[in-house]
């Protein structure tokens, strides 16, 4: 967020509010701005190897807000959905509320187990799942197991909701494509987000829905969750369409690169006893194991109070027993600050460990 | 829409984005902005009785949101909901989505029937009412049927949706306070919007809910459904706490009392043999009925390619026996174009009639 242009953000938003034209008065489609809608299938294809039409896609209040509207459309009371394990427990929450049985399905060096799902659950209605960079673990899907989970979904008239939110950063080589552009039987609806690439305040976000769901996914929108921020809609195309978002991208690759390298050199320099890191191909956080097992609340209070955030990685697991593990975002923390971080941290873990002897 | 000071809100939204601060890059409330929040909650206090603080209140993509959002937090699979009949065809649609089961409650000279509601579905989880303006009918809901709703409600645990679609456009004295107004149980969620007010590409509206359910609602939107668009909240709050709101609201309403005054005398002129209208207190539209049954779509595809819009008031019916008759919005009529309006309307009446014989 540091880094991101807020001033040419800021002059797009004035030019786009003082050339708001009659026409923008009135009603405005449920499913976002056909213009923005055609951007981002442009994006896709070249970004992400997702063919789509700008028809597929429905604008939406960030990946939690694609959730809700993918659940009005797919899921009826009590049905099963696979979540990764360990796995994303913002998703979790949503399918809570969306009165969804969630069925934890391991995830190993491979990504989700998609043999494990179809012994546990053979029959559920959706997978979530996060194929670039498996969250929290790092892993990319292999090629053999993102073929098997198209077959299964296929096979059992199932969806797969792929949950792409930050396929953009990735430092080693370039990415695998999409999921969904393997996706020849249009069982794959793939979710992205602007609030990680750009900014979170906006929250916005979009699912590309096969294109036999684009009726019903624009009629259950007009109804229960049409999307608004018509303003926000039409800076974010300019923001696209004048070459700026993939300016930032290749920026924000850059500058994450150049942070993740930081903030692993400063842990392996101060925290070696005590935090090992396992390096990843992609991110935004880094991936750390504890020596040893401590009260993740105890540490998370402590740190707090020094300034360090991190999540503990049991957070993530539902069923699966996980080593003792930190996620460490390096997303806002600057080069010349990643010393002092690592070194707040291990005397937080230090004192931990000596207390808890 | 013509009449809306474009050129006002064109110059605010350039302020707001121009005076963009860190702050409002960051990860935003997803109830919405508090300081929107709390002025909805001054406005509602002064215009229409209710009291409630900004905690209360959420941000939605117009009512057809906040009903997605009502129906996240409040309807479990199948459960029935009240709906008036005749009634609000997108309602109707909405439920249909949310998987509630739609029980049509009649509606008399009094608004809503609650007696009728009792004996058909006592144990309905939701009742979903327009007490200010009944839409079609204009019936403002009585004192006494307010009261034995709200008893209802109470006794049997329900919850009611008040959408006030349209409180602000009342031509006759003062409206009635909002139902909220009098719910001294919390069992009333008040619906919002400012896409009738202001202008439909806005689509924003509010859901002020019970205290009790405020945690409720603060988790579903930000799992399910968070609101966005922090750029339009931001120009709508200035709008209102400027004093351009109030001001607007009391010139929309002499500017649609004109017009509604207009058009219905024009129709008297043109069309005294074919519609009768019926005036009523408040609202958007005409009431008008026909001299004799004819299909509606013949008519309306006729009136289309003449320019001429109307809502055909049997859409609006479920079970109810409705007299043939046309609904007709008067909001972009222009005084001076109501004649011609009319005129058009009673050549496309008088022929299809003159074909029916």
């Amino acid at each position: 967020m540091d880094v991101f242009p807020r001033k040419l953000w800021a002059r797009l938003a004035a030019r786009v509010a003082r050339s708001l034209s009659f026409h923008n008065y009135a009603r405005q489609d449920a499913a976002g701005s056909r213009r923005l809608r055609d951007a981002i299938a442009g994006y896709l294809q070249i970004a992400r190897g997702v063919e789509c039409d700008g028809e597929q896609v429905f604008i939406t209040a960030g990946y939690q807000g694609a959730l809700g509207l993918i659940a009005r459309v797919l899921i009826r009371n009590g049905e099963q959905v696979w979540v990764e394990d360990p796995g994303y427990f913002a998703t979790r929450a949503a399918l809570k509320w969306a009165q969804a049985k969630r069925v934890a399905i391991p995830v190993d060096g491979e990504g989700l187990n998609v043999e494990a799902g179809m012994r546990k659950a053979p029959a559920a209605r959706l997978a979530i799942v996060t194929p670039t960079h498996q969250f929290p673990t790092g892993v990319t899907l292999t090629i053999s197991r993102r073929l098997s989970l198209l077959q299964w979904a296929a096979a059992s008239r199932a969806w797969v909701i792929e949950d792409d939110y930050d396929g953009e950063f990735h430092y080693r080589g370039r990415p695998l494509p999409a999921l969904k552009s393997l996706d020849r039987q249009d069982r794959v609806l793939y979710c992205g987000t602007f609030s990680k690439v750009l900014f979170p305040g906006l929250r916005m976000g979009y699912v590309v829905v096969p294109p036999q769901l684009s009726d019903e996914f624009a009629s259950a929108c007009v109804c229960l969750q049409p999307a608004g921020g018509m303003l926000e809609q039409a800076v974010v195309c300019d923001f696209i369409e004048q070459g700026h978002f993939a300016r930032h991208i290749g920026r924000m690759r850059q500058l994450y690169a150049e942070r993740r390298a930081a903030l692993v050199t400063a842990i392996e320099r101060w925290c070696a006893d005590s935090l090992h890191v396992d390096v990843q191909a992609g991110g935004m956080h880094l991936l750390t194991y504890l020596a040893r097992g401590v009260e993740a609340s105890t540490l998370q209070k402590r740190a707090s109070a020094k300034g360090v955030a991190f999540m503990p990685l049991s957070q993530a697991a539902i069923e699966a027993s996980m080593k003792p593990g930190l996620l460490l975002g390096f997303a806002n923390v600057p080069v010349n600050g990643a010393d002092s971080a690592a070194r707040r941290l291990q005397e937080v873990v230090a004192a931990t460990f000596l207390e808890d002897q």
